[in-house]
This record gives C-alpha cells, sequence and structure tokens, in this order.
C-alpha cells in the first residue's frame, strides 16, 4: 500500500530524474556552445575569403580557413557524439519531442556543411549565400539550445539557461552584425537596406544581452565588467556610426574593413568568456540542486525506515488533516503529534533524518508549497522566452497563408518591422492578433 | 551513428508515450470523478443528519447515509487501487513531482476519513464542521485533476481535461451552495455572511462552468442541451432569490430546505452525467491520438527500412538543407530529389510508407511546425488554468507574510473579495502585484 510518505518520496525522485536530465542537457548545450563559435568563425573567414572575388585569395585566409574547418569539424563530432549519447528512450516525456525534432533538423544541416564548404572553397557562392548558409544553420543549433531552456523544469536551472540561451543568440547577431558590416565595407559603398539591417541587428544584439545580464548571476557580471575594455567599445560605436550613417550609394572606407572585422571579432572572443563562465555555472548548478534533492530523499528514506517514529507518522496521521490549527501555527494541520514533537531517545541517534519531528503532513504540505512557488518562478523566467515564441508563430502564420518558406517569412516580418520602424516582435504579434481575420489557410 | 530520421522517430516516441501516460491520468481522473461524487452525496447527507441537532437523527437518513459511506469506501479503494498502479518510477519528470505531491496530499485526507465519519455519526461536529472538512478534502482530490489538466501536452487532450477539470470544479461549487443553502434554510433565519458566500458560489460556479462550456466538445454539448430541465432551472433560481435576497436575520422557511437539497441534488446528478461522458471522451481521444501517432511512427519505421530509397533519404539529404526555393513551392527546403520525388517501382509496391515521396527534411520540417503549432495552442488552452494559479499564489504569499494556514489564507481572500465586491482572482491578483512592496517573510 502506498503511503503518503511514499508518493512524497516518488515526487522527489520526479525532481531529481529532471535534474539529472537537465545536466545532461546542459552539457549539450556547452557542447552546442563551442561548434556555434568555431562555426561563426568559419563564417567570417569564408566572408574574407570570398569578398575580393576579383583577386587570388590570399595564401594566409587559406590557411586560416582550412584550420578553421578542422577545428569547426572536431566540434561537430563531439556534438554528434552528444547527440548519440542521448538517451532517446528514457527522455520519454512531451517536451523530448520537440528538442528531438530540433535536433533531427540541425542533423541534416550538419550533413549538408561539406557542400557548403564545397561552394565556398570554389567561390561558386558569393559572400552573402555563404553567410545566408550558415546563419540557417547556426539558427538550427541554438533553436537547441531555446528547447533546452524552454524545457527546464527547475527555476534557477532555467534561470542560468535562459541567460545562456540569450548570451548565445546575441552573439549570434553579433556575428552577422560583423558579417554585414564587413560585406559593407568591402563593397566600399553604402546600401540603405543592408544598413537598416545593420541596425536591426545591433538592436536584436542589444535587447538579449540585455535579458542574458538581468539572469545572469553576480560572478558572470563581474567578469563582464573585468573583461569590458572601453577603447575596444569606443572603436565599435565609431565604425557602426560610420557604416550606419553614410547615405545610400555613397563611398566607404575600403581599408576599413579588416579593422571592423577584428573589432567585432574581439567583441565576439569576449562573448565567449562569459559564454564558458555561464556553461560552468550550469554545470555546477545541477550539481548542486541534485545533491541537495538526494539529500533530503535519503532524509525521507530514513524517516519511513526509522521503527521508532515510523508508526505515528507513517500509520496514523488521521486526526491532523481535519482539525482546525488551535495555537495559531503557521502549519494548517493543527498541533504535531506528541511523540513526533519530542523525538524519542532513539530518534536523536539519527543525524540522518532531520526532519525527524515534524509530521508528514507538514511535509506534504511545504513540498506542495514550494512546488508552487517554483512553477511561479518558472513561469516568471520562461515569459523572457515568448518574445521569440511570437516570432515562430507569426512565421508559421506567414509560411500557412502566404505559401511562403521559412527563410521568406522571416524576411518578410523583418521587411515589415523595418518599413514600419517597429521590433519584429511587436510586428509578430499584430500579425497574430489579427489571425483569426486572416483568409483560412490554402493549402 | 543517429541520423536525422532516428532523432524524428524518437520524437514521435516521445511524443507516444506521453500519450500512453496521459491514458492512465485519464483513467485516474475518472476514478478520482467517482470518489469526488460519492463524497459529495455523503457530505450532503451528514449535512441532513446534523441539521437537526436537537431531534434523534431519522432512521431512513441513518440508513441513507451509512449506504452512501460504503459507496464512498468502494470508491476510494478503488482510487487507492489506481495510485498504487501509477508507475512512480516512469513517470519522472518534473511534472510528476507536482502530481505526486498532491497524491500524498489526499491520501492523508483519505486516512483521516474514518474519523471525520465517527465525529459524523456521534454528532460532535456541527454540520459546518464537517463541510468544512469534506470540503478541504474534496478540493484536494480536485488539486489532483487539476494536475493533470496541466501537465497534458497534447493540446486536444489538454482541451477535454480543462473541460472536465472545470466541470468538476463548477460541479464542487454547487454541492457548497447546496450544503450552504440548506444549512440557512434549515436555521430559518437569513444571515448576510452566508448569503454573501452563497452568491460567491453561484458566481465561481457559473465561471467555471462556461470555462467548461468553451472547451466542450459538440457532442457533450448537445446532452447537456437534452438534460437541461427548464422547470428544475427555474425552481432552483426561485430558491436562490428566496435565500439571497432575506434581509439579515429575516425569517426563511424551513420546510424548503429539503425542497432546495433535492433541487440541487438534481442539478448534480445532470452535472455527474456529463462528467461521465467527458471521461468517456476523453479515454477515447487518448487512444485515437496514440493510433495516429503510431501510424506516423511505423510508416517512418517503413521508410527507414526500405532499402531502395533509404540511400537517397537517409544517408544523402545534403543539397537541400541550403538551397533556396527555386519554384515558390512552399517548403523551404527546395526541390525534392529526382529519385525521391518521382518513387522507384519498388517504392509503390509499399502502401504502408506513405511519406515515401518525400523528403525527411520535409518530414523534419512538418513535424517541427506541427510541434509549434500545438505549443502554441496548448498555451491558449492553459491560459484558462491561469486564474486557479493565481489564487494558488495569492494564498501562498499570505500565508508565508501573515503566518497563516490554508484555510485562514483562503477565507482571507474569499472575504476581501465580498468585501470589496470583486473576484477572488482579481484581489489576488492585486495581491501577487504588490509581493514587492510588502515586508519580507517573517519566518
Amino acid at each position: 500500500m502506498n503511503t503518503g510518505l511514499c508518493f512524497l518520496m516518488a515526487a522527489k525522485r520526479c525532481e531529481i530524474a529532471e535534474l539529472a536530465q537537465l545536466a545532461r542537457t546542459s552539457e549539450l548545450v556547452n557542447t552546442t556552445g563551442r561548434l556555434v563559435h568555431a562555426l561563426q568563425r568559419e563564417r567570417g573567414l569564408s566572408n574574407l575569403y570570398l569578398a575580393a572575388a576579383d583577386t587570388p585569395p590570399a595564401p594566409h585566409l587559406q590557411v586560416a580557413l582550412a584550420t578553421q574547418v578542422e577545428e569547426s569539424r572536431a566540434m561537430e563530432q563531439a556534438l554528434r557524439q552528444g547527440f548519440n549519447e542521448l538517451d532517446t528512450e528514457r527522455l520519454q516525456r512531451g517536451h523530448g519531442a520537440r528538442l528531438f525534432s530540433r535536433i533531427a533538423y540541425v542533423l541534416h544541416g550538419l550533413d549538408a556543411l561539406p557542400r557548403l564548404r564545397q561552394l565556398v572553397a570554389g567561390r561558386t557562392w558569393n559572400a552573402q549565400q555563404a553567410t545566408a548558409a550558415y546563419v540557417k544553420l547556426l539558427a538550427g543549433l541554438l533553436s537547441v539550445v531555446f528547447e533546452a531552456a524552454d524545457s527546464a523544469h527547475d527555476p534557477e536551472v532555467s534561470r542560468a539557461l535562459v541567460a545562456l540561451f540569450n548570451l548565445m543568440q546575441g552573439k549570434e547577431f553579433a556575428g552577422q552584425e560583423r558579417a554585414t558590416g564587413s560585406a559593407l565595407f568591402a563593397a566600399g559603398r553604402a546600401q540603405a537596406t543592408a544598413q537598416q539591417h545593420l541596425l536591426h541587428l545591433i538592436d536584436s544584439q542589444e535587447r538579449c544581452l540585455q535579458v542574458f545580464s538581468d539572469f545572469a548571476s553576480p560572478d558572470v557580471h563581474a567578469l563582464a565588467r573585468q573583461q569590458e575594455n572601453a577603447h575596444d567599445l569606443a572603436e565599435l560605436e565609431r565604425l557602426r556610426r560610420i557604416v550606419c550613417t553614410a547615405p545610400d550609394g555613397g563611398a566607404l572606407d575600403r581599408t576599413l574593413s579588416p579593422t571592423w572585422f577584428e573589432c567585432c571579432t574581439r567583441r565576439m572572443d569576449e562573448l565567449r568568456a562569459l559564454e564558458e563562465r555561464l556553461a560552468q555555472n550550469l554545470e555546477t548548478l545541477c550539481k548542486t540542486q541534485m545533491a541537495a534533492a538526494q539529500r533530503e530523499l535519503r532524509a525521507w528514506e530514513a524517516l519511513q525506515a526509522a521503527p521508532h517514529v515510523a508508526p505515528d507518522l507513517v500509520a496514523n496521521p488521521q486526526g491532523d488533516f481535519f482539525e482546525t490549527p488551535s495555537n495559531g501555527h503557521h502549519t494548517p494541520f493543527g498541533p504535531l503529534p506528541q511523540a513526533v514533537a519530542q523525538g524519542g531517545p532513539a530518534v536523536s541517534d539519527r543525524p540522518q533524518a532531520p526532519q525527524v519531528s515534524r509530521s508528514v503532513l507538514e511535509l506534504v504540505h511545504e513540498q506542495s508549497q514550494r512546488l508552487q512557488a517554483m512553477a511561479a518562478e518558472l513561469d516568471t523566467v520562461r515569459a523572457s522566452l515568448n518574445e521569440r515564441k511570437l516570432i515562430e508563430r507569426a512565421k508559421g502564420l506567414l509560411m500557412a497563408h502566404r505559401q511562403l518558406g521559412e527563410d521568406e517569412a522571416h524576411k518578410l516580418l523583418r521587411q515589415t518591422a523595418m518599413a514600419q520602424n517597429r521590433r519584429i516582435v511587436d510586428v509578430a504579434e499584430a500579425l497574430l492578433s489579427m489571425a483569426n481575420v486572416l483568409p483560412p489557410t490554402a493549402r
């Protein structure tokens, strides 16, 4: 016969299993972050390699790109290994479905990487095409991290994952900013659409980094302050001003292209260092939370096994449940049974069971309150992920109603936002609120 | 090596496991509904039994109560059995923790039932005390149903569970209305606080039944219309008017007490019939969804096993991923590989693999879109559960800050709402928005 205490322990085991799963997912997120960084460098070098298509590629660039491709390959192998080690049989709940779908998508992108590299090496594609392809694959990789952040049930872990995801997403916008700016400087001519895109990338980047900052722990903030180089920041802002304010069709100083690239690269490397720290913290956090939950579970097991206490606690909890409290005590379950409140001499010999002097009903109550508080905090943390979800949904709506591909749908959203000088998320929200008045899906 | 298709299948297996779990949970919800109904009847009969404390209890009432207690016991055994059959080892994710905590709480309440029945049989407690005790236990049982509704990842199942939970909660408010009204009529004297409580119960009841109605399927609506007895409804409203509008301290016709009780009871039996239908539909729905998911999984397995198609589909999906669509086709993944789009002669022999003429990447894409649409719909459905969560959270806040028990916290919320003529949920929301300005927890 399952007693209340058995179900209390089952609840705790659920929490522990969830934390163990989170620890594994966090490892995967960390590996994903390394591949993302390698591919961002590869994208940057490919851009430089493709930029001056009218001259033979500089040998040092060829070497740098080849070296970077090797590094990306190693990171890719590590991530594929990580995917393979995922226990797809045990991760069997609703959320796993979304994570696995994202992984399936990413695997297709990774399979197609060799072909992309051929197209770059042979200069078959131009810088813009290559950038778009890398952006697509990186978006897939980031969506794996997003699902991980969205799946955590522990609010503290969720908080760390949300910080990490936003940092990674912000860094990816910084990478796209680097690519777009490099291309503009290299072309030697300002172009209004690209400039607007650049401003949007800066804006999206800053919003991501703001969320990261809101959720990051004090030690990460300290590291960020320590790393911050005012000179570099000023240089970046100066270059941003130059590239963004030039009149459409006006000249841009081509020689600033490498300066821009290096300045952006330093910034991305700094962000990567923060990412490493966050990933470490996340690992530690999972372990700490799991250890605490396990300690509590062991204490309850001891409680159940304690022969002197068990009869009162486990088999005879009646009388508490319906009683109204007589002493203003905070528990709604009334005064504790005498034997339990005082503890027997045998009980004090069991330091491993600190809860021994409280009733099981009180434990049940505390556990419920704690789970509820956790759920409330979790809702707050996850709210910061809603922005992305709104955009994804609006994209889905456009794809269904206007027969667009995913890229086209995103482009349409972005262009509408730029034309109306609004944020993409606001356009997405407006679109979704109009969903009812749209004609039914044509398909 | 895990390919994209493997992860696609893993995602589908997650969905199937989730649906299987939902089917088991739904069974438990159904069993819970039966016990709730039995205990509501037991509460009603106990009320009548305790009402006329100055005269010896009527023998027919004693018999009816004893019979009902027997029925409740049988339902309780069935539910305990259901709890025991829960696979607490496999239900190992964040959500299980909340469900199991609720079950632990309920088990304590069930353990305390015999004592409550003694207190009723010996007329040690009055009707109000006994009602409060039954209300507490029933609230625990309903919270099990709430967690089940809140845990479903399939929007259609979630919709059915939300309808069922709101119907059950509405019916419980109807039960409390019956008890409060009976006590007022039996006392023969109107009392303002009880009258206000009655109005609140009617209001809460109607809001629950509105949500139920919003989420119920057409056949349930049809059954509701078919059952509806305009004469009974008019009678209930007439009695409500009488009991609610009498001036504080004014006389009430004692002989209307049994009329009121029977009128309310007929209504609750009607609601119970709707509940049965909803529970049946839920069972069918889980089975249908599971069968569909399994069919799809089998089709994919066939796809993977098909030797003529597999090389193109599984091992060589490159070239699609980064290609921009050239033909305005709705997939963002470009034209299908020739061999796949046309299908070989061997392929047409395999009717069990209908997806054979589409690329795996397209499947991945469709699956992602579907999961995302499901998540969006799920958010909409679950929003209707937020009201209850807000109230729970506000209660938790009061318990922590004012050192109140759960019952007292709920009472305080309810009284504040009554005094300010606002809904409890509005008071809860106002309280939560003030959480930051409250003094830190005293504990």
